[in-house]
């Protein structure tokens, strides 16, 4: 199958194209490299250097002997995405370019009215852009777990009966999001939904759990290697407890840590969306999955972190500063998971093991850590105005650039 | 209580600017005139003559003996919106100054998404400067009862008890929309609730019925009368109906016309947001008021219109066009309305005589009707791409002017 990857050169995107080229897909990426340009803005970098994309294309030739195609490019300009999809005309679009940080989304009101005006307008202009140049391709779209916050009832897949005042219906399961970046995959969720029932869109929505490693079966060279975020806004809790293990500073779980959520391993998550793609929704069809393997708490993953730390011969200490996130501390959490295994979906990675994999990679990459140590530690609050970090609460967000050009970044930064 | 109200020149902003001044509030307007031109993008005007805003003020001050303030600008705009609220320090926002039309928001891509962009931006933009400069005023934020759909259970005002697998909550009633203008309501609730949780902003989220009626008791006088729009984009099933019928046109309900939808007069509209604002929500709470008195089938519509019709000498014709939208046109709908007469709500109109009403204030302005008899009739296609009108399929959407200064539109043009 042909598959655009939006987003392509993103924490999930690269690694997603390397294993749908291993499995023998042609594979087509577009990036704008937002990403890179805005890790930068709150002074961090990935830990993994991650090379130029051209550097990154090279790579994959050399090792695993294919052609990534690629667009620089940005989803916000329709005429761009219009004239890519007629080009191409995929026979699927995994749609994962989209401003990915809920600390970033709340920093102040520009970074919130950018995440999801963002995000909206790149979801309408490919859903408008598939109708009239590929209305048969399928969209699989990144979502998030979090688009339904914690209630207290288990969570089913999209969609559940309802019953209120003696009558019943199937219905959207409500959301209850708890970041601006998590509406704005609400609000995706809506018009994807709605695309779907007005122009018969064959779409997958994908409430994706947190994805933990950087290492899957295709990245056999440090070239290929993909992101490694740490800093508060970028990185997930996991990433900034094993940097914060690793550079001998307290491990940080907010409030009393009991805070649980859905994770998957990156290979897992990859495993997911090529079925997801394999197995393509029917024309008109919008169905949701949960794409998670296990809940964890926050202070499950802090001690899978210290554990794992000390075999590696760190000290850790495990401290808990007050949540700085209005959520539920304690909560019930218990979301199904059935659609995935029944298209074949075996899981084949676990949390201690991918940690200590992430330990050992990042052995090598030390020295790159230790040069941002300052970034590491959480400072944005969400309840209040002024405990923002002062370098984020007087820059205006990123503006992509909206033009497509050949040229790309140069690296993030040589190896440590 | 010193009132602001977004979107003061609009449909229900200027009477209920009017309806506030007689009850003793102070007043407060905001208005980017960005209706005016966007009914004129589609060839057509208001049938009630609508004067330059000065002169609307003017109006006011001769007529109800009082002052309305006004202050031109776009919720766009965040330094503007933020400056006003810091100077004006409203007890109460009520928040009115979003596109509304929701066949404006499905002509193309980019009325799509200039509607959601728009609408959850001025919202935004507005929760953030309330949280800034007076988080102790309450929100009351115009939504509508298209959010729902048409769930085949009645609908509750906002939330609901449900039970999943054998557990409970309380939790939002779900949302499926029927546009991309009523997404972007769905959308805006999401961050009205969000932002009062993390904030505690109080906030009053009205799904509003359909309004009709051009008359309140403050409109004693041909200058203060509001909007009555009747193209396709801009004006109601039940506008078009009258506006068909006073041209000698066929009354057209979509398909077999039994889709049915809420109504209220708007008179008692005032009233309800008048109510709203005296009775304000607490600090952070979220309240959802279901606002409208009966359901009316789209086939009652009509049939009222044209038994009103006769009344005037008339000999209207109702055919069925087939129905453009993607909507069930046979569905069950009762949703709840409890929680406004609670408040001391009582219906004061009913749709026969407000139907009258219109059909007596019509014969003043029928040559400005007959001005306009090309746009009366339905054209925009919501399945498909082809058959969009072709004035707007190659026009942008207006971009409503991002700075605030003294002056304003000239009138909508001379009384008939």
């Amino acid at each position: 199958m042909k598959v655009l990857v939006t987003g392509v050169d993103g924490y999930s995107g690269w690694p997603l194209a390397l294993h749908l080229l291993a499995r023998g897909h042609e594979v087509v990426g577009l990036d704008n490299f937002v990403t890179r340009k805005r890790v930068k803005e709150v002074g961090s970098w990935s830990a993994t250097p991650i090379p130029s994309f051209p550097n990154r294309q090279k790579a994959v030739r050399e090792v695993l002997g294919k052609e990534l195609g690629f667009y620089r490019g940005d989803l916000g300009d329709y005429e761009f995405v219009h004239q890519l999809l007629a080009r191409e005309k995929p026979d699927a679009v995994v749609h994962l370019a989209e401003q990915r940080s809920a600390p970033y989304s709340m920093i102040d009101v520009h970074h919130a009215v950018a995440t999801q005006v963002e995000n909206l307008t790149g979801t309408l202009h490919l859903l408008y852009a598939m109708r009239d140049t590929c209305p048969k391709s399928h969209l699989v779209k990144m979502g998030t777990m979090g688009e339904y916050g914690t209630p207290n009832t288990d969570i089913p897949e999209g969609f559940f009966e309802m019953e209120y005042r003696g009558r019943k219906d199937i219905v959207p399961f409500p959301r209850q999001a708890g970041s601006w970046y998590h509406w704005s995959k609400v609000f995706d969720s809506g018009d994807v939904m709605f695309a779907s029932k007005i122009w018969g869109l064959a779409a997958t929505d994908v409430m994706q759990g947190v994805i933990y490693g950087i290492r899957t079966p295709e990245i056999t060279d440090h070239r290929l290697l993909t992101r490694f975020d740490f800093d508060e806004t970028w990185g997930t809790a996991l990433n900034r407890f094993i940097a914060q293990a690793v550079l001998g500073l307290p491990i940080t779980p907010y409030g009393k840590g009991e805070q649980r959520r859905g994770f998957i391993a990156l290979e897992d998550s990859m495993q997911s969306l090529r079925l997801a793609v394999e197995n393509p929704a029917a024309p008109g069809e919008y169905r949701v999955f949960n794409q998670f393997d296990a809940a964890y708490s926050v202070n499950e993953l802090a001690e899978t972190t210290a554990r794992v730390a000390k075999e590696f011969g760190l000290s850790p200490v495990i401290e808990h500063p007050p949540d700085p996130r209005v959520e539920a501390e304690q909560h019930y959490y218990n979301p199904v998971h059935e659609r995935l295994p029944a298209l074949g979906y075996q899981r084949t990675r676990h949390l201690e093991d991918v940690v200590r994999e992430i330990f050992h990679d990042l052995v090598h990459f030390r020295r790159r850590l230790e040069a941002k140590r300052h970034v590491v530690m959480p400072a944005v609050q969400w309840r209040s105005v002024d405990s923002r970090p002062a370098i984020l609460a007087r820059s205006p967000p990123s503006v992509p650039p909206s033009s497509a050009g050949p040229s790309a970044p140069t690296s993030e930064g040589p190896p440590a």
